[in-house]
């Protein structure tokens, strides 16, 4: 490789961003620092784009780009799963490998990580990042740290210069994230975790029932208007 | 992770295939052994489609299914280059950095090897092939050893089984690929290298010198027509 042609990344990541509680409370974060390039959000048939337009609208009110890469033609290449076959019903319970494991999209996290470091690249960052948190289910293969350790090993030689890989909020909670969410200023209600697309939160999903946890352990008052709770 | 849902895969690989000489020999290979469980190529926005029709013909002829990941829709996020981008010309000469680097997209191999991974997964299958060789140009980030280990070593991680990546070409040049080629019947005349889209090889192109150059090396009949030769 000639040198001459390595090119020095800016100080910026991409942020992969859903419209969760999570990915938005790390745009904020990131942003406060001016360390956030913009926000890229996935469409890969999910059953509903609900949560992507709160993404949209957070990187809007941050002043920073937003991107969709749609890769919704692949759901199909996924096989069966809850979260891209409208077939398959949202399991309604806690999470746990019986009943969680119809919600995995098999090698989801790398197909993002790898595409966002292209629009990285091509952006000229020096990495992107993403909203793993300590709470993150290990039912998920791809949640697991050595994963996230091999992948960001892969990301970091992809290039003429290695791209980073960060997971900001790996040490914290979700409760934490809620927390460091009400100091930035984050507008809850404009975060979406339900998996399922109805007007409000169901309230009933695993995503919706960590949500109200997590403000609840982090004692911050939830904005989230539920469906049904228990 | 609970080992009752420990999927074991079968013992087969998908081949990933754009149509070029050096998968579709592979595609021959690993179907000669029984491996091959199907070939899958990629619409990224290249400048033309006629080497996935190719791929397709392949898959065919060996009796295997055959998919086209379609992730035409990110063409816009990976920025100027020539494969993708019409607006930038072809460079019309031998590989060397200064001129090649236009046809980089960025992170291309890791994209390709991480919906194969999925699609593998959804089918079952123990792992995913590339017809990475030892003659590939190390101008790709992508392309280099350490890159590929690295990814490796990710796909391992990336689900409840380890995905296996493998490269059975990589201790191969383009004229042993050939060579072997010949000795498995494929028919060079339905595979396709040129980087532009005519109704013949152009035979200007990086990747058609380096085919001209590999038969004549193996020893091999050429039977492509270029539109011009030197």
């Amino acid at each position: 490789m000639d040198d001459k042609n390595y090119n020095n990344p800016n100080d910026k990541v991409l942020g992969i961003c859903s419209g969760g509680l999570d990915s938005t409370v790390m745009l904020y974060f990131l942003a406060s620092s001016g360390k956030l390039a913009g926000g890229l959000s996935f469409n890969y048939g999910q059953r509903h784009l609900k949560e992507i337009d709160f993404a949209r609208k957070a990187c809007g009110k941050l002043g920073v780009p937003f991107d969709v890469a749609d890769i919704s033609n692949l759901a199909r290449l996924f096989g069966k799963n809850a979260l891209t076959d409208k077939k398959v019903d949202v399991p309604k319970s806690d999470y746990d490998f019986s009943n969680m494991s119809v919600t995995v999209v098999p090698n989801r996290n790398m197909i993002f990580a790898s595409i966002a470091a292209a629009r990285a690249i091509a952006l000229n960052c020096r990495g992107v990042a993403y909203a793993a948190h300590g709470g993150d289910h290990s039912i998920y293969p791809d949640c697991r740290p050595r994963f996230a350790g091999a992948l960001a090993e892969a990301l970091s030689l992809c290039h003429y210069y290695p791209v980073a890989l960060e997971r900001p909020f790996i040490g914290m909670s979700k409760a934490d994230i809620v927390r460091l969410g009400a100091d930035l200023g984050v507008d809850f209600s404009e975060t979406w975790s339900c998996y399922e697309g109805g007007e409000i939160h169901c309230g009933q999903c695993g995503t919706c029932r960590e949500r109200r946890e997590a403000f609840k352990l982090a004692g911050v008052p939830d904005p989230t208007k539920y469906s049904r709770t228990f």
